[in-house]
């Protein structure tokens, strides 16, 4: 007999990192549409460092790094990524070390999540002006570096979209059966957000290991739909070998996943997800960015008014409440 | 027979903001104090506009708003104040009109929480340097106008720290009660900031109120204690008179009170503080900032030290993220 994801779940190395569970609430600015009940899962509120989504992934992908004996952690991004900034706040609660590798230049004045990794007294790396690639071979050989000397070390691999990474989203699946179990919440229609496609392929994957609890969407925000489908596909492959257990369906057949909405796509504006962020704080007091926010808001109300989604509806914000800051 | 404070505040007016319970968790940093269990109490995450403590006293100072019918809000503070930026939050969610009265100029360029306050569409009043007793004078003017026009008006006052907006930590009193119930933590000591006596007047009464399940220690980081305990006294005196459930008790019986670690006062760094903010920082992977948090850490860190905090003892963290990005 093959085993239950929730076994695995269960028993697969992991730290805690996450105020869990977080909170999922109504909305109130959907009064309008008369067929719909919409909710917010806040993955905003993860409660370390600044928050968001990728507390989640860091649970299993350091949950590996401590079983194994690395004391060492790296992670590459540009200079104000949110992966970066939390890889550094979890290894501060974890008593790990940590070295961040940034493609691009010191700035004299830290801001943002740069000012963050200095009071979280980071080591970092800025290589200058380079590409992702050049970046993530710097790290990879900064690591052999420390092997070498004798320190168990980890690199967080592809802003922690991978196979274990995405075993976040496989357990946020079954912390929203819960709590839409507890909250009498029937039938509902997530939301989320498509980039390099790791909150969808753990949503996509968990949902199906779960017995379809819920209906799933995924709004890219950043590449075409066969491009983000591939990306799904191959984190799912990953989770699979590492979990033992197979997902029969094909991603189209077990989730929805519209580009129609990802303008000239990732950080580029639309009209209406410049409009969406004002509305939406104007209708929540809760505030979405540009990025990976607002056009997830901007393609669920679509998707709404033209009665694709009804009932329970739920957005799942996954954060990014410093880069707001950044785009202003 | 009196009325219990639990049926006064489950029937007096409120309006919901709050993603309650804020988490409860355990502390990291604290391992080399033996005789310690240090937990946090995230009231930082309170889940509206930027966060906060002061979105348990906006829940009651607005309920009433709401239940006389009062459609327009108005509040008062410096132009980075984080009372005026969870108003203008609040409204959004609940559809009210707000308006902001700032002493200070209006700066050219946007950032932090009015960055916030342009998202939030609000109107602000920025009446250049002036002290407040000049800008609160102004905001009650501007009430006054719009009352005559016929608009139903609600000054939310001193930066919500009133006897209505004290009920917001009666309140909390409550929900801690319970956490600590669940997690089965006994006799907690709860440390808490002292600035204008809210949140200190709040939790005191609400710990009276409710057979005292706790220990309270504030910590001033403003005024010299026996300032600091007129507030609080002058605070929960106008809570009484809105419950009409008097204390017996003084609030130095109830309560113990420090002035030890304010340095200079409100918003002055001392030594210490400044170290805590890094050392908090890399031990949790949390944020604290230095005008109301990292005074009341080292106060913690000092009485336990001293073997004057035993047991289990907890942080409340009231918040302030925004503003650390403008303290370095």
């Amino acid at each position: 007999m093959r085993e239950r994801i929730e076994d695995f779940l269960d028993r697969t190395e992991r730290v805690q990192l996450l105020a869990a569970p977080t909170p999922l609430h109504a909305l109130s600015g959907f009064s309008e549409y008369k067929d719909v009940q919409a909710y917010i899962k806040r993955d905003d509120m993860t409660g370390l460092g600044p928050g968001g989504n990728k507390v989640r992934s860091l649970e299993y992908i350091l949950g590996e790094a401590v079983s194994i004996g690395c004391k060492k952690i790296l992670a590459a991004g540009p200079v104000q990524s949110n992966l970066c900034t939390l890889t550094a706040a979890a290894c501060a609660r974890l008593g790990l070390e940590c070295e961040l590798v940034h493609n691009g230049e010191e700035p004299e004045k830290k801001e943002g999540n740069l000012l963050l990794n200095g009071l979280l007294g980071t080591v970092s790396h800025f290589l200058g002006s380079c590409d992702s690639s050049e970046r993530n071979a710097y790290t990879e050989e900064l690591a052999a570096s420390y092997e070498k000397a004798g320190i168990p070390s980890y690199v967080v691999r592809n802003g922690a979209t991978t196979g274990r990474g995405a075993l976040g989203y496989t357990a946020a699946v079954r912390e929203m059966k819960r709590q839409c179990e507890e909250m009498q919440i029937h039938n509902m229609t997530i939301f989320a957000p498509g980039g390099n496609g790791g909150v969808a392929a753990g949503l996509i994957y968990g949902n199906e290991m779960l017995g379809r609890p819920f209906r799933i969407v995924i709004i890219s925000v950043e590449d075409d739909r066969d491009t983000l489908i591939r990306h799904i596909e191959k984190t799912i492959h990953e989770t699979e070998k590492i979990t033992g257990i197979t997902m029969e369906a094909a991603v189209e057949e077990t989730a929805e996943i519209s580009d129609l909405y990802r303008g000239a796509g990732w950080g580029m504006d639309t009209r209406e997800s410049k409009e969406e962020i004002l509305r939406f704080s104007r209708q929540e007091g809760i505030f979405i960015e540009n990025i990976y926010n607002s056009k997830v808001v901007v393609g669920m109300k679509d998707w709404i008014r033209k009665g694709k989604a009804k009932g329970a509806v739920c957005y799942l914000h996954t954060g990014g409440f410093g880069s707001l800051f950044a785009q202003y």
